[in-house]
């Protein structure tokens, strides 16, 4: 069985992502990473759908990216509500974030001796990261190809990304047909002890609106 | 002043890049990275040479590299010594590690506004890692203007790796001219608990090298 390392941030895109891979007929390896706060409740779902999908193994890296401060994410700086942006990344956009998550994927892959890194960013509900867009995936594949012994030996490594041409809509439809527990996920940025969500940060709005397009129950518990 | 982040190893080579970087007319944010118990000795030379050398800010990264395996950096299997290999790459390359480096130089480089990120690779006296040729470096340049709100919005960043095309004799000449104190310096893969290299390892055998081929004292404390 192929192996393939996926990026797991236990939200509707990264398990879907999920659910595509098995569908390939990957053997999956779940790579995801804390690195503020923020996340913990995003940590939990991720933890279930390697429980529910089904996964050979699953890493939790640390990592500190709140010490270089940056991004609302991880930082105190209050997160943006109802679509209220002054630039065009937004300030939840966390520096250099994919890249050091494909880093880490990229050196397990190697070991492994896999050969595809799974990824669910998309460029189209597109949240305006420059790291989400296909020209970055496609460079950072040709970096990687000459980074380690197997692009240099032997065989090629792929950056497989099968949402970015989807919308949340079509994501979520993609999902539910191969069996996707959405309720098991997590997407908002800013979400209370208990885990629920808050529903007017940009995540949670894609994600309303992403269920109501594609007319599938949004199963999230929301604040109100 | 312009910003630089260098990634500083605490070995000869690194510590010639800040050198240079400082001679540029940079202010030096120094980036070193704590992945396995070996290389404690290299961190204590890095931290010399940043008091050494003067640097705006120095940041020491604890990764956890040594649980992907795949080194004998970062495992407990041999390090080879008197040049005997077995593979083209040796088993001292590290998955992935200048790719991972570079991610979090970029991290930060992209919060300081630096646009210069200096790496102390060398294609020359080349120790067969893929992570060390200019190919490599150039792609992850695109990659990395890719990847940031810089590199989209405004300023290119530039990776400068100023020793590539230099061997190890003419760093040392060159560092010699900088000023740089290389009895600070650490490049032994199996060093002692108190320091001492050993002498034989790939590492300390260019070094001697270097030092015998520059025409300058080696100040390296050997076993023997």
């Amino acid at each position: 069985m192929e192996k393939a390392v996926v990026l797991l941030s236990g939200g509707i895109d990264s398990s879907t992502v999920a659910a595509i891979a098995r569908d390939y007929g990957y053997e999956l390896y779940g790579m995801s990473f804390s690195y503020s706060q923020n996340h913990s409740v995003e940590l939990e779902s991720a933890k279930k759908i390697v429980g529910d999908i089904g996964f050979a193994e699953h890493r939790i890296i640390h990592l500190d990216l709140a010490s270089f401060g940056g991004s609302s994410l991880t930082t105190s700086a209050s997160i943006p509500k109802n679509g209220d942006h002054t630039m065009e990344i937004p300030s939840t956009y966390v520096p250099a974030r994919n890249t050091i998550f494909l880093s880490y994927a990229l050196a397990w892959a190697e070991v492994l001796r896999a050969y595809r890194i799974f990824i669910g960013v998309t460029a189209v509900d597109y949240s305006g990261y420059p790291d989400c867009r296909s020209d970055y995936i496609s460079a950072y594949e040709t970096m990687a190809n000459l980074a380690t012994r197997e692009g240099v030996e032997g065989r090629k490594l792929k950056i497989e990304a099968p949402l970015i041409t989807l919308s949340k809509a079509e994501i979520i439809r993609r999902g539910t047909e191969l069996g996707v527990d959405y309720s098991l996920t997590h997407s908002c940025y800013d979400p209370t002890i208990e885990g629920l969500s808050c529903g007017f940060c940009d995540s949670c709005l894609h994600r309303k609106k992403g269920f109501e397009e594609a007319g599938v129950p949004d199963p999230t518990r929301y604040i109100s």
